[in-house]
């Protein structure tokens, strides 16, 4: 992108980051009068607070703390991490947009903020990467282990996740090392995208972008899932996956047949169509 | 239920209550004597209480508090909600008693109480769902939070859940907004009743009395679970399952076929029984 | 084995046990040299140690408190049983080399130490079992109510664990009160050792030595999984597996066929060799 | 005093604790409004509470907690003791206005509420001494440790004290077992209430209505310092003290001499009146 | 001392300790009994105990700690140093056997082992010192800075105390670095043993055998104050004192004269005798 | 000042700064490599930052915070307010070199940093002083209120204090609202700075440069201690102090008679000589 355009987006990156806050902000400053035996949590976490990156830096740092992990520390931390990259603050916009849009359980992005371990898992990691891209892998991989046992997600710190990415509900979603994931997909819990030995390398799935991964699939090896391609619930992918196919099913096949798959023209990723394949599956039948 | 029926029903239950309580004292007084170690745990979680309600919002409000949500303000909303509500209070004496009948690791009452996470984010859950039918959303979906992140169960509050429920192993259990579970249905740890997309409304699984759900499955959109039905481990069920059937198998299929499928005449959510239909299965044949 | 041999065997151990935690002091000094915002942790639970059984102690002491567990009470417990039981130490050296040599994100034997969730539960569920055989029960399940909070694995301090077993990810995982578990095993997360009903007695699997169990994979039932076997990811396992052959699928199926499976020479567990039986899985195609 | 009396006296009472409850609350509204970092601490602390009593128990739950004394344990204490005693909360109400009017530097009701360790420590006592005359011996003294850490200020459980008592910056206060003091008594820091050797039995000074101890005064014995008298600061007192008079110095001497002391005719616990007996105190020449 | 008496010195001082540890236990178990809401206090800091160090030890962790020096650490810091010096074992016995004879106000043993912060701040201060002189001073002076926020007793850790040793209420109290204190001293509240200026060397205090000083004396210097020579409260002490003679006011004077002060038999540091001078002073006269 | 001095001035106070931070830093790393134990304390508080400021205001954060004033706001609070103030970095730096050139027992500048709960007290205090300039009262007096629970100092946020000053011991220090400390001044444990009664306006004591203040000294009212002044252990002053003169006793008196004081040349402030006056003075004599 040239310089110039850098600095529009920049710009209008920050507009959003601030009309988002300011959703936040009103958001909770409702919620504390409405419920006062909320008010103190949200000031703490919300209404005390000057930025997003503030109140995201806080709330983790308070979160993945532990008594040989300081709150301080970790908040410092965050926050060193958060003010000087944008591209950080600009995913976690584009995370809460997704979540937002996606989930139709979801009443406000302040709920998103401050409740859902998916989106705050993901943010933590992506201050985990930062960490190892900077070669501060010990630290990075003590941020890792924090996530896993607070949040029970466990995403390596050296994965490459893309912006506008659902975690829904999040627990037990495990990612591995060489594994890549695109923008605008959603991925619900129990899923993996593991590795297929013990050799090091390359070894972990590419999802491509708009992807929507079901509840409790299993993705093995450095297999590539196509853009828009769906996966059922349950399945165990073992190959790639053509773009804007749906594959189910443990084995996984494809619906409609390796031959001639059918083929959906939307982003599921973002579309969330969890199940509408089901007529043209043959073999679900009860 | 005429009025005096319901007052002859509320003191049964009181006194059923007692009963158990007292279980649970004598069981933690006999343990405290015989592990000097533990002694300080069975005091301040059970020993020092004077009535089940009190120590389970005392445990509740000490396993769920976190630097931002205390345990003080906690154990306060706990205990005037089981205070105030004896239906919550006879819910919890039920679920106790369904453990121990059915779960045979289960050495005790107060080893239920103290120890199964899905007992207790079952209870906790019952508290944020009254708060969500009194319309305090914020503060529901903040408990709903703290239970998905310490228990690594997550359960929308406004998912509606029976007595006599069992969670066993409970974790990576995920129940979604609109999901109706009924009374003595036992499920199985990672099991999932999951929406079907992005739009909002009625979405989630409903489950008859008595079902029993494996570990693992994956039960997706509003989708009638019949009284009585059995779901094997790891199914993947996107449609309707019909009363004192078994449904296995991704995709999942009737044991016995669609048109002429076994039936079974117990409570499979009460007896636990997994796995008897393993000579039925044809196709299971390793 | 006769006292001679006992003796040196213990010797060697322990020589293994002081390399090893050279080792990790050589490790964690360098990372502490080389990350000052980490150096803190490290001291606290590495440097400022003498031994790996005091390091370990104090860590899982603060892991696993909670504000009615207190954390001095738990290093106590931990710091006694490791020191008056070598096998516990060894079985830890033996888990921590398993991970080191398996795991190619596995950095260091520091990193495991400090951060696999799998390792720290395996050895706190180490001290559980054998507070278990010693009839300190509440104590037991106190302690492994600890762990399947903190951690998300829920092991039971009844089930045996051999030597060298990796748990890779470990959230999820659940083993029942009469499962076995051999040497050399590796077990992914989400995976379940199961019982089958709510009868008593001797009801989960048996997993012989050298057996790979990949992500997700539920076994049910007092079945034997026979020395090098392989559990495909997300298998559902009702019935026996004969040695060194792989099953996989929900309802699982032997590569090969039943009557001639395939059969591995190597050990899956050592070799964490997920997925090179495709190419046999005839069924297997997207 | 006649029933209709007494209750005509406690709802007069409970008319003050509401009136100041709300200016308590307004004042804490006020300042949440002007100063956000520390709304999360006023709606903690005073804005979430119903009523004066709870926002004092759980103020006071977690000053005085510690890890072997849980904040709930001491919330539930505290509350049930101001609950059912209405002359605690008034002793508690007529506290505060004192501090109110006789400490310039007290800006509002709440500053006292939640940062006058002399107020609280007091309100502290006045509950442990409550659990002394009720033989729960070993709990009052725990208690009264707990605020002896906390505050530096030492007060027996045993001893009684007046409504209407001012404990200015009070570290340092120690007050015996056998002490008395009256109503509308003001006592600065670092004064002694002390007893005269290892015997036991009444032992300790006794304070009468009105009277203004200065900082650093010491009296020892059972001694008594007659209604409205002054004590000046840094003064050792081992005898009798007329009412309305003043003893200064070190060893104690009358202002204006042992026959013919000065007499003031105000209440000086009340108008605080430190050092006006300076131009009459002849030795006192720099 | 020969080897021979040495050893059957030790071995009546372990007897001693013994039998103090089952009355402590027996007093905690009294008490537990009767106070339920205590219960899980006195299980915690005593009854689930096997000595009385590990009690102590454990206490002084929990008191002491901080976030940055954890209850883990400082418990095991404690333990080490009483398990492996008996004297320390002794002098804590000899200071329990103190308080319980000369403070009317002790009603037990465990009274004062939980509660007595003069008490707690001795032994912590015992090994302290022995860290001191062992030249692990960084150490040492943090254990100092921690006590003293604790229990606002301020003691050098270079300074030296003998057994028997008791500090009444205790806060306040400050002990210089060059400081020794006898055996069976009795020192009460806001007592300084303090230096004469920025030049270093012995610049403190030598207390004597059996001495008593009373609430809020202030002795400056390399002073001598004799065996059993009595300081009354609030005096200031430049120079020395004689043995068995009693200093009081400010400046300090002997009670009958500098030439033919009076002299008394006892061990006032036994007695507590803190008044009987008074009716020969002829000064003090309000 | 003129703005290119003040610019010199603010370069120079940098350098000192600077120079400081590396002293600090060296010792801390000194004693971390001789003493394993306390390496993760000193890395957290000292090794791990970059500045003096962030390890101030990360030490502080962690020493005041309480459960309902957490460490993040508290760090955040004061990392902001020393940043933006290069006044009160200077005056810790000040203030870091009188402990360490006046108190022989200060072993270095860390010790001091980590240690001195006057120090710590001080600085503290100085960031309430901003924020009471600033008219954000009820933070600075919610700060206020924090020191003097955690270091039992009392200094009432809009007292002026100048800069080199040492409160050396520091426990039961009160310093009242409008009293104004000078530079250079040394200040001992126990010292009031009083007001005289309930009316509100100037009313405390107004302390010159490199006045000396003994233990327990307490000063009442609007009263001028000139420049050099020293004020013994143990007195009461309730009217002006001449310059370079030494006043003691209660009530104290001028060493050298009112009429012909004794004149002293130095800083006793900065020599912290306590008593060599005592030869002048006549009356004391034990």
């Amino acid at each position: 992108m040239p310089a110039g355009e850098l600095r529009q987006s920049e710009s209008s990156e920050a507009e959003a980051e601030q009309w988002l806050w300011a959703q936040i902000k009103a958001e909770a400053r409702r919620d504390a009068e409405s419920e006062p035996a909320l008010a103190s949590y949200l000031y703490s976490t919300i209404l005390s607070h000057s930025s997003l990156e503030r109140s995201l830096s806080f709330h983790l740092g308070n979160k993945l703390c532990s008594s040989t992990l300081l709150s301080t520390l970790l908040y410092d931390l965050f926050l060193n991490t958060f003010s000087s990259d944008s591209s950080l603050r600009a995913a976690a916009v584009a995370d809460l947009r997704a979540v937002h849009e996606r989930d139709p359980a979801c009443v406000s992005f302040s709920h998103c903020l401050l409740n859902y371990k998916g989106f705050l898992a993901c943010q933590a990691h992506r201050v985990a990467h930062k960490l190892w891209i900077q070669s501060r892998r010990p630290l990075a991989l003590a941020l890792h282990s924090r996530i896993a046992d607070v949040f029970a997600v466990d995403i390596h710190p050296a994965a490459r996740i893309g912006k506008g990415v659902l975690f829904d509900h999040a627990t037990g979603v495990v990612v591995g090392e060489t594994a890549v994931i695109g923008n605008n997909v959603s991925i619900l819990h129990h899923v993996t995208l593991g590795g297929t030995g013990k050799a090091g390398g390359d070894r972990h799935p590419k999802i491509g972008d708009g992807v929507l991964i079901g509840a409790g699939a299993t993705i093995l090896g450095n297999v590539k899932i196509g853009e828009g391609a769906k996966i059922g619930a349950g399945s165990v992918v073992l190959i790639d996956v053509p773009a804007r196919t749906t594959a189910v099913g443990n084995p996984a096949r494809l619906v409609g047949g390796k031959e001639k798959p059918s083929k959906h023209e939307d982003v599921p990723g973002e579309s969330m169509d969890h199940t509408s394949f089901i007529s043209e599956w043959s073999d679900y039948i009860i």
